[in-house]
């Protein structure tokens, strides 16, 4: 019988499981810290993919599903935000000289797109947007039943999409991104330095807010809080509303812990689609939607690549 | 011997060829005006196609280039600028009948992109972008050695990229559109709201200006006319740092009366490019061109398109 291990490598978690096939329902799954004094991340996802690695079943490939840019077809880290040393890592040639299968490595946010494609809320959708917002935000793209990598696996960098030129630095280091205005991270910022101009909030004074904190102060009635989540998803709006008419896709996918925010950032959103589509076209039969998979998605994402070794093509 | 036969349908004229297997040059080429007082565009598009038919011939299929948003899965014409009462116009059907052999239908600008793609100078490139800067803003993108269409034929449009949200008003009624801030048009308005308010400039109380001569005043070294092209060709690479990010391509052409400028627009669109890239990978190996089929990418696009009913799938 033959089997696939997937394997999510957080900045704080590392996730493996191994898979029988025609299942998403892991036969064994383990998890640990990225991050050890004593060892380093590579030899501990070494020793995580060992403990789901079964002798009794042949493993046909093992997907890895990596923060930050990769090369999909080389299967190199460009460079991951929350793992130094990781620059142009061959993290492929490292594990394959290790256990001898094939190794399909993808960006998580590119492969959490693809799980929900194959086996979420996606399913049937050959055009699909996912974004995924946080405390950043990252997306992943299929066209045509198939994700959208680019020449060097470098596409769908929906955080740095330019909604406002001389907008806040991003943390790239460029004005105006995505992420810049509609991440959690962009949210409290935003509402801090309101406070601090001498906008008047219940919250003021109060250290380490997060965008959850000013969410329920936003749910209770707060105006401040209430604006700072129409401003970011009016931005998130403008955004999509370049992916619509980019694309043109039948789904689009909002995740990520802002968007559990609900309404104060979905409604907003949506006025500003529906306010600045180019054509009522796109929203007709458009599908606006939370992800089915939650944080397994980018695990699934890893299986579906691993499984297309099988195939003839890479996805 | 197989044949087929492609048509350009634009605002003023209308062309059709007729094409021998394996070759771009048409073995007999025709044109003609849209408009006519006496008879609908539709009637000319089918004299003009009668025109270069041929009885010797089998003739496999038509490939038409159409502007504005169309349906290619269904060969409906959305809309077009120029053409009135081509609303939902189910322009497949009507040529079906009359000529018996199966009709394919793009969008003029994705299939110029196609036709530079397959013929011109963006051979070899699976990931490409095509621009077109004139009066609008229109493009094509290649994805994977596909042209990106969308579930509804919707995709690719370029010139609807927001760039500036407070921006100008773009022909569509919308703000800050690309085609509001980078096409003719739109350095035309900008230059003659500067004369209004005062600026100096040799052109001043010049009537009729176009952007070719807004050109020629900055070529001449006037500033104001340079500050023109700068300003335009600054959001024009802001849209396309946005096209780097999403696509990833290898290839970006870029066509149309504006970009044959030359340096005055290219050269701040390069520096925009390198100012704002957020991973010097995404610039590496980009080529940078004009296109190489000039005003004939349309109907040679219409020709790869009519071929591809010959293979398994739709392009």
């Amino acid at each position: 019988m033959k089997a696939h291990i997937a394997v999510d490598i957080g900045g704080t978690q590392l996730r493996a499981g191994l898979y029988n096939l025609d299942s998403i329902k892991p036969t064994k799954l383990v998890k640990t810290s990225t991050q050890h004094a004593d060892e380093t991340p590579l030899h501990r996802l070494i020793s995580l993919i060992e403990s789901v690695w079964s002798e009794d079943i042949e493993i046909s490939s093992i997907g890895v599903a990596a923060p930050g840019p990769v090369n999909p077809y080389e299967g190199i880290v460009y460079t991951t935000p929350n793992i130094p040393g990781w620059e142009n890592f061959p993290l492929g040639s490292h594990l394959f000289e290790y256990f001898n299968v094939p190794i399909l490595i993808g960006n998580d946010a590119n492969l959490a797109a693809l799980g929900e494609w194959q086996f979420g809320i996606g399913q049937g959708h050959s055009h699909l947007i996912y974004l995924t917002v946080s405390t950043g935000v990252g997306g992943g793209i299929i066209v045509e039943n198939r994700p959208l990598l680019g020449v060097k696996g470098l596409a769908a960098e929906i955080g740095h999409i330019t909604v406002l030129p001389d907008g806040p630095l991003c943390s790239c280091g460029q004005p105006g991104h995505l992420e810049a205005l509609s991440s959690g991270t962009a949210i409290t910022n935003w509402f801090s330095e309101a406070i601090a101009k001498g906008f008047p909030s219940k919250l003021s004074g109060q250290k380490n807010l997060t965008s959850k904190v000013i969410a329920e102060a936003a749910n209770n009635g707060e105006e401040l809080a209430i604006a700072a989540f129409k401003r970011a998803g009016f931005y998130l709006g403008l955004g999509i509303i370049n992916l619509l008419h980019i694309f043109n896709p039948s789904i689009i996918i909002i995740g990520g812990g802002v968007s559990r925010s609900g309404n104060l950032f979905i409604e907003p959103i949506k006025t500003t689609l529906e306010q600045q589509v180019i054509s009522s076209r796109y929203l007709d039969d458009l599908m606006i939607t939370s992800p089915s998979l939650g944080d397994e998605a980018g695990l699934v994402g890893a299986l579906v690549l691993a499984r297309s070794h099988d195939k003839d093509h890479l996805i």
